[in-house]
C-alpha cells in the first residue's frame, strides 16, 4: 500500500500516523520527494481499511498493490482449486482445474414428475450436476416461495434415480440442518454480502457455489469468497450471473469479461450462469458459448420440461432438446480450449 | 394488468391460458382488436408473475397498471404513517406524517466514552434519535466486525444518560434476542432482499429502518418492505442511501429523487442518508439540506468526536460542531417545508 | 503523479522510462523503497497520459495527484466565475458568484404565441433567461426536429418582446452562423464529448452551457469544458441533467451530489435540469429546491402553456401556474443559501 | 402500440385523443374492458412519440409493440446485409451475412513506419481490414490528437502496400472532403448521437462503421443507424464496444449479449472491439473469441508493433504476435459458427 501525503504534511502528524499504522502489524517506509511525501507500507495490509485512512488529514491518496483477499488470491496459489464430488458407486465428478463443468435443471423444484424427468433429460444429455430450488428468494413475497423441506426431499430422489450430484439455495443459515442429501450449497446473488450467512459456511464441509451479487465489484465477490475460506472453507465456486446496468433489454448484463480478470486473480473455478443473467431463454445458447469462449470452467444453465408453464422463470429456461443440441457446441468449444467435460 | 397477444395466438392457446390466468383468481376481460387480441386483468394481481407470463408463446407483452405491493401502498392508506417511539419519562419521539426525524451517531459503537460523548453533543444539537453500529457488516473478514452485544450495551447505556431512542443494525435473525432494549432495528442495504430476515422482522413489535439496496429499484424497496407488512409489522422506515453507478466521485450515487418518487406511492416515512451515499464528510450537510428539500422525512447523520481516528467510516463522519451548524440549517428548512423537528 | 513500479524492474528500463517522462517536461524523483520504487513527478503533469503509462511492463499503478484540468480548476482561479449578460437598455443579468440564475421555456419553440405567451410568463413569475429549442436532438428520425432557423427567429422576437436574454442548442458548427442574436449557447449532453464542436466554440465570444453526457464523470465534464477554455472562451456554465443508471423510474438519474463536487473542484458556475433528469413534471419542483439547497448556481426549468399538447417532452413540463409558484420557494431557498436572484 | 387509458377518461377527452392520433396517419381501435379503457393503434407508429403521450392527462401506460426503427429492422428485411468492398486488382473483402470480418492495426497512426509495419503484420495473420486514427477523440485537450490528414496520408499508403481496405474515424462534417480514399467511415461511441454527423453520413456512398454509445441502448443504436439509412446509406456495421457500468475492473463492460439481441433485431452486420470494451491487451484474446462464440460477425482489434511506446492506447493493444496466436483460434470458432473468414 502506498500513501501520498498532503504537501503540507507536518513532520510531527506524519510520526503519529507512521505510528499509528505500524500497530497494525506493518512497516512503513518514508519517501520525501521534492514535492510530495509518501509512506511505503510493508507487509501484510490486508486488515487496513483504505477508506478509513482517508479520514486524516494529512492523507491525499491511497493506492492498494496487494490485493486485499489472501486465500482466494491465486499469487499464494498458483494452480487452480478442482472441485470434486463424489458421487454413488465411488465416481467423482470435476469442476475447475481443466473440468468443464455442466449444471442444468429447473429454476424451482415443482412435482417429483418434473424433477426426475428432467434430471434424466440433461443427464442423457451430459450434464454433470443436477440443480433445482426448493427455497426461492422471490421480489414479491406473494409469488411462489418454493416447496421448500419437500422440494429438498424431491432432489434427493432425481438425486437417487440419475447419480447426479445436486446443487440448491440455501437462504437462511438454519436450513443447513436439512442439506445433508446436498452436494454443493448455492448462496444466491442478494445474498452474496450476508456475512453472517457466509460466516457460518466457512465451518461448513460441502462446497459453495457463490453468486455475484447484481452490484458487486470483482474484489467484492472475491471478499465474500474469502469470508468463507477464512473459516476454513476452500471449496468455492464463483458464478457470474450479470450485473446491474441502465441497459434493459436483458434482465441483468453478463459480464464476461468477469471471466478472464477472475481467472487471473484468484485460482477457485468460474462459471457462468447465462438464464439469470439474460432472462430470455434463446440467448441462452450464445451466451453459453461465449462463456466457454471466454475460458470459464462450467456454466449453470435452467432447463424445464415445460417452460410454458414453469412457475418460476419460465421464461429463461430452455427445453431438454434445445439444451442436448447445446451440449452438443459445449463440448466442441470444451475441446477448442483444451478443458475436459464430464 | 394488460396482456397483449401476438397476432399468430389461436383460439385454442387463449382459452387455455385464460383459464389459467383466472385460476389465480383474477377475472379476464377479452378485446380483440384490428391486428392485436388484448387481455385486460380486473382483481388483485399482486400474485401474478409478469416475468413468467412472457414464457408463453403466445405472449407479446405484458404491462402492470396496479402497483404489485399492496400494504405498501398510497392508493389502500392515503394518509401519511408516522412513526412514534415512547422514551423515558413517557415523551414521545415522531418520524413521518409531518415531523422530521434526525437520526445521528457514530458508524461503529467504539467505547463508553465514545458513544456517551456523541450522544449527549448530537442531543445537544438537536437530534432525535442515536445511531450505533454494534454488528457491522464489512466487505473485508479482516476489518473491524464491531463490538457487537458489548456495543449494544454501550448504546443502551448512551440511551439512559440521554433518553434518546437508539437505531442499530441487526445482520441475523438470532441476533433479535438481544435486541431487546433496541428502538428502531436497521437493515443494511446488502440485507435488503435477504427475505429469511425480512420475514422474522414481520413477526417482530419493533420499528424496522429499512435501507434500500445499492442495485434496486424504487418497486423492489417497496415489495421488500411488503414483505415485513405482510407478517404484520407496518412500522417502517425506508432510507434512501445512495445506488451504484458509473461514477466513483462518491461513494454511491444519492438518488434524491427517489425520495419524491417513493413518497408519491407509499404511505411510509422516507429519510435519507448523506453518509454512506457520498463516503465523503464534507458532502454531507448540502446533501442533508437537499434531502430535506426534496420532501425527505427525516436524515440520518454519522457523527464522530474525532473522525479521523474512527474505527469505521471516518472519511464520512462530520464533528459534532459541523453536525451542530447543520441543526441550525435543517430546522429553517423544515420548517419551510411546513415539518415540525423534534 | 505517482507512479508504483512493480518490484522486479530492473535500473535500465527504469533509466529509459525516467527520460520518456522528462521529455515531456515533468522533472522526475526517484525513491526506493523496502519493497517498492515509486516514481513522484513533479510540474505540469496535465497532458501525460495516465493509461499510456499503464502499457509499460514495469509500471504497477499510476495515480494522478494533480487534476488533469487546469483552466477550470479551482486551484488556479479561487474567485468564483459569474456570468453576465447585457440586455437591452444596459441592465444585466447574473448568473454565479452568488446569483442564482433560473432559465425557463418550452422545450420546443412552436408557434409565435407560444414562445412570446410563455416568455411573458415566466419573466413575470421572475425568470432571468429564456430557454427554447429550434435545432432538436431526437433519438428517432421520425421525430419532430425542431423549426430550425424560423425557432430562431421566434425566440428572437421572445428576447425583444421581454428583454430576456436567450438560451438555445446549437447541434453542428454551422449553426453558428445564424447564432448573432443567441446569448447563450447551449451544447447538448449527447455532444459533450462532440470534440470538433468544442475547439470551435473556444473561438467563439458567447458563453456556453455544457451539459453533462449522461456517462460522464466529473473530470470529463471538466475535461470538455477545458477544450473550450483552451481555445480562449472562460465564459462556460455546467449544467448537471441527470446520469444514466439501472434505475427507470426516471428517465435518468439527477447526480445532485455533483453540484458540491463541481463547485470545489472548478471555479464555474454549476446549474441543475431537474425537467430532463427526472422527464415527470410532478417531480420537478422538488428537484429543483432540492437542486438549490445543495448548492447550485442555477436551475434550467421546462415551462410549456399547454403541456398536453407540446411537439416534444410535455411529459417533463410544468405549467406558467406552477412555475410561479416555484418561484416563490426558490427565493425563499436562495435566500437560505446567501444567494441573490434576479 | 398500446395505450391504457386511466379509469376516468371521459368520452369527449378520449374522442379528442383518438382524433389526434388519427392525424398522425395512424388507425385506433378502442375497446372498452370492464376496468380499462385500451387503445390498440394500426398502421406505422414509428413518428410517434410515447413520451410525449405520457403528458396526456388521460394516459396511464403506453405499450410500443412495433420496434421503432424501420429500415434497420429485420422484419421488414429479413436476409442479413453483407457488406462488400472491392479493393485493387478487383478482389472483395466480405463482412457480414456469412462472412467474419476482423479488422485490426493500432490506435493512432504514428509514422510511416509503424503503420506499415502493423498492416504487413496483420495481413500476413489473416485480417481483412486494416484500422488506424487520423483525428483522435481524446478526453483532454493536452493529450495528441492524432496526426490528422498526414495521418490519412499514410494510411493510405499503407493500403498501397497490402491491399487492405481502411477503416478510420471522422469527427466532424467537414473532414469527409478529405476521406476520399477511406473505405469504411467510423463513427465514434461519443459521436453516436451527433445527429447532424449522421444525417451527412445518410447522403454518403461509404460504408460506415457506427459504434455504440457507452450508454445507448440496443434501440438508440439502432435509432441512429435508422437516421443513416433514412438518408439513404444502408451499409452500415454496427459495433458494441463496452457500456459504463459501476465496474471499473475493466475500462467498460463488454455487453456481449448485445450481440444476439441485435441479430435478432436488425440485417445489419455486428462487429466487437474488445481492445476498447476491456482496455486491459490480456483480456482481448479471450474477449474477441467469446464474440465470435456469442455470433459476432466480426471483431475489431488494436494491434501496434510495440505497445509499450504507443502514443494512444497502448495499455489495450496487443503485439503482432499475439494477434496471429489470435487469428488461428479465431479461424476454428469462425468455422464451427459456419462463418467464412477472409
Amino acid at each position: 500500500m502506498i500513501i501520498a501525503l498532503k504537501h503540507d504534511a507536518r513532520a510531527e502528524e506524519i510520526g503519529d500516523f507512521t505510528a499509528f499504522l505500524e500497530k497494525q502489524g506493518v512497516r512503513v517506509h518514508l519517501s520525501e520527494g521534492a514535492s510530495q511525501t509518501v509512506l511505503g507500507l510493508v507487509g501484510d495490509t490486508s486488515g487496513i481499511d483504505e477508506e478509513g485512512l482517508m479520514a486524516r488529514r494529512l492523507v491525499e491518496k491511497v493506492i492498494r498493490v496487494q490485493e486485499p483477499y489472501k486465500r482466494a488470491n491465486r499469487v499464494f496459489h498458483p494452480e487452480d482449486t478442482r472441485i470434486e464430488i463424489v458421487v454413488a458407486g465411488g465416481k467423482t465428478r470435476l469442476l475447475g482445474g481443466g473440468y468443464l463443468g455442466v449444471i442444468a435443471g429447473p429454476c424451482s423444484v415443482e412435482t417429483r414428475e418434473q424433477i426426475v424427468t428432467v434430471a434424466k433429460a440433461v443427464k442423457e444429455a451430459g450434464a454433470g450436476f443436477l440443480r433445482g430450488g426448493a427455497f426461492k428468494p422471490r421480489t414479491s413475497p406473494y409469488s411462489f416461495q418454493g416447496l421448500g423441506c419437500e422440494g429438498l426431499d424431491l432432489l434427493l430422489e432425481a438425486k437417487r434415480e440419475t447419480g447426479l450430484p445436486i446443487v440448491t439455495e440455501l437462504m437462511a443459515i438454519h436450513q443447513l440442518e436439512v442439506f445433508d442429501g446436498v452436494d454443493i450449497i448455492q448462496v444466491g446473488a442478494r445474498n452474496m454480502q450476508n456475512f453472517a450467512l457466509l460466516k457460518e459456511l466457512g465451518r461448513c464441509k460441502k462446497p459453495v457455489l457463490l453468486k455475484r451479487g447484481p452490484a458487486s465489484t470483482i474484489t467484492e465477490l472475491l471478499m465474500a469468497a474469502e469470508y468463507i475460506m477464512a473459516g476454513g472453507n476452500g471449496r468455492i465456486i464463483l458464478c457470474e450471473r450479470g450485473i446491474r446496468t441502465f441497459d434493459s433489454y436483458t434482465r441483468n448484463t453478463l459480464d464476461l469479461s468477469a471471466v478472464p480478470a477472475l481467472k487471473r486473480h484468484t485460482h477457485l473455478p468460474v462459471i457462468v450462469d447465462p438464464s439469470h443473467a439474460t432472462g430470455i431463454a434463446w440467448m441462452v445458447p450464445a451466451m453459453a458459448k461465449a462463456a466457454v469462449a471466454a475460458g470459464a470452467d462450467g456454466v449453470i444453465v435452467e432447463v424445464h420440461n415445460d417452460p410454458e408453464t414453469a412457475l418460476c422463470d419460465g421464461e429463461q429456461s430452455i427445453t431438454p432438446d434445445a439444451f442436448a443440441a447445446l451440449m452438443g457446441a459445449l463440448e466442441k468449444y470444451a475441446e477448442f480450449e483444451g478443458k475436459l467435460l464430464r
